[in-house]
């Protein structure tokens, strides 16, 4: 087994602890997937004796990040200092001085010098991945970078602020007004107690700028980005958008045309039949349309400790499996053939249409074979009667097992008013 | 500039022409994000003669696509000739055979023999890959192989046949019947003339063996996937779903359960409140669920030769990319600086919210403004009268130049009966 890959992660916020925290719990898992331990050589943060919830004890600490990325004793830096200057520039700076590769999740820091970062990496044959930078958990920057390669990529937008889609949601759904669902967001956590960065639209035209340079291979340019925030907009637009078949969505949007690159993060109506109206909440999502592939739709959490530290070990992973992924993710001689279970094990709710001639004392005797399978009755809808005609009747269960609603149906279909194969369809809980 | 990437296509249907034409169309595009040249150095298919549309006199043909896999001129194999077992099969073992790495978009042969190629590619030292496979055009074996590579995945599930999918959405809005809608798919070329393999669930659980595969990181193992097709679905089904708050979709779903691996394809109600019931007509989606990211959503075409051959072309792109992709796509050395659009240069229809006095007049004065700044209306929609008081009036517009409806609301704004800034929110056609 090649020797472990080195990380050391500068910056112990929530995305740093999450990140030391997974790098520990899947440890089995990535050693499994990579060939080799991703293993936390060492940290570095402002302050050494705040309680962040994970135990640092046997850990290598740098008062100095620079001095972490410097250290022959990491292999791969992480840098999750935040800002677009300042210490975190100077960090990843350093460590690709040191010829050491970098993984960040700095927006702000990619977005204003990221064309210049890339040169130097690879000027010195390193990396410098950034999936995290943009939506989170969704693994965005891989499926443009790589899994549409063979697209000519013509647009690429999406919901790329959670705290504004967030609040855009809420007051669609309760028509308050922008200043109280702000209230609120920042009650629950969902926005800074200095919201400017998110709702004035920054954060999303940040990511854009990124997401525009990887679509269309053009130096990454934040100052050309347009940007509008969602203050202004009303309960009252929100609602005459609906009347008019629309719904508020902040947008980022980056597109090509004849004359050149456009770039611009502002409030949209969008036709409530594309999915990006149905992205509610926190989440984020991409739409990336391509001229082979036509259009792609991404989705997932955009923000928050686990997505980021999902996406932030994701490029981990990358630079440790040095010969490529394997086939299936683990080397063939890895997988684990555990059990199969059979279906008649599964457990789950059912939804029944039995045609029935609707005459009396059916209902009971079908009643009386759920009640001997064990299977509990959410509702029976039989509508108007019809008698000695068929009817249909629908029924629906409450969660049981497979093997017993099966035999119940085998019983049900033997009973003389039943005139069809029952048809059995599972509800699945998503 | 490293050699030329020689592929090898076996395999001249609708994909592989797609393949060839994909892999012409892009080339500089493809020199620039890999660094070298991807190249068709050789085909093969039964027949020669046949007008596929695309011009083959150039190049290398095999009648024997075997010997194409063995050929010393080849670096990589494209297997699209289909079939679990037979020339597909041998064709891939040929390549492995003679170090060559592979590409495919056959699911029923990965489905069957996935576990065993990859020992044989991975004893070989080469690659064996197969994103085509599973959900066409959707990267989303790269998604869980590399995307989510730091998640433990609990639960993999999505709509990955694309016939299914047209049938039940088409059953849905027009109420009609199972075997009157599949004749309607067959006759535009949405279902074969032997539609088994896409109604009966088998083409799904194909795709489904290998996700749970790579999910979870098990043997591929199809006999285990339990199949049940949708012909049984009637329109009262989906009509009474509906009234349930619920629509049926075929899903294809794994999970791990404390006994082990549940694998299954059947159709669902699934709740309209989830993004899966979203997906309409052909699109297939799947969904990733994991410890850390959480719920991550993929959609996009399912197949056809454009979406197929998006997903092979990204297959070889990994393979030629020798030292991992660049940051943003292309080196920064080949980023090109396109143009960057102004946003009053922007075309685009508007919303448009003023809040104004309601007197005799005052819609004469806008309308003649925006005429003189050639902006058309689309429609003034003002609730109700309240003479004297302030109202607000909504306004769309056609799609007009983003200069003159700023130029024109900002002289809307000097009318004295406006009493508020205007608020103009773009409508993005998505």
């Amino acid at each position: 087994m090649p020797d472990a890959l080195r990380v050391g992660v500068a910056g112990l916020g929530n995305v740093g602890v999450g990140v030391v925290r997974l790098l520990r719990s899947q440890s089995g898992l990535l050693e499994r997937r990579c060939g080799r331990i991703l293993a936390v050589a060492a940290v570095s943060a402002r302050k050494r004796d705040r309680d962040r919830g994970i135990d640092l004890s046997g850990t290598r600490w740098f008062d100095d990040p620079r001095e972490l990325a410097a250290d022959d004793g990491i292999d791969v830096v992480v840098e999750l200092i935040g800002g677009s200057d300042g210490m975190a520039l100077a960090v990843v700076e350093a460590a690709i001085a040191a010829n050491k590769s970098v993984v960040t999740a700095n927006k702000a820091m990619m977005a204003v010098h990221g064309t210049r970062l890339a040169r130097e990496a690879e000027r010195a044959g390193v990396g410098l991945a950034y999936e995290a930078a943009v939506a989170g958990g969704i693994p965005i920057v891989k499926a443009l970078r790589e899994g549409l390669a063979g697209n000519r990529l013509d647009r690429v937008y999406g919901i790329l602020n959670g705290t504004c889609n967030y609040i855009l949601t809420a007051m669609e759904e309760t028509g308050r007004e922008f200043d109280e669902v702000l209230a609120e967001a920042q009650a629950l956590g969902y926005a800074e107690a200095d919201p400017g960065f998110d709702v004035d639209g920054i954060d999303a035209a940040h990511k854009l700028a990124l997401l525009t340079g990887l679509a269309f291979g053009r130096p990454v340019e934040f100052d050309s980005v347009f940007v509008e925030g969602i203050r202004d907009v009303g309960a009252i637009d929100i609602e005459y958008a609906r009347e008019l078949g629309y719904r508020v969505k902040l947008l980022a949007i980056a597109r090509t045309t004849e004359a050149g690159v456009e770039q611009r993060v502002h409030p949209c109506l969008v036709s409530t039949d594309t999915p990006i109206a149905h992205v509610r909440g926190v989440f984020n999502a991409v739409v990336a349309e391509g001229d082979f592939v036509g259009r792609t739709v991404y989705e997932g959490r955009g923000a928050g400790e686990g997505p980021t530290a999902s996406a932030v070990v994701a490029d981990l992973v990358d630079f440790a499996r040095a010969n490529g992924p394997p086939a299936f993710g683990v080397p063939a001689a890895s997988l684990y053939a555990t059990p199969a279970v059979p279906m008649e094990n599964h457990v789950g709710a059912y939804y029944v249409r039995l045609m029935v001639i609707d005459r009396p004392g059916v209902m009971a005797d079908i009643a009386a074979i759920l009640r001997d399978e064990n299977v509990s009755l959410e509702s029976v809808l039989q509508r108007g009667r019809d008698p000695g005609e068929v009817v249909p009747v629908i029924l629906t269960t409450h969660v049981t097992v497979e093997a017993g609603m099966r035999e119940a149906l085998r019983k049900i279909a033997e009973l003389e008013p039943v005139v069809e194969t029952p048809l059995m369809i599972r509800v699945e809980p998503l």
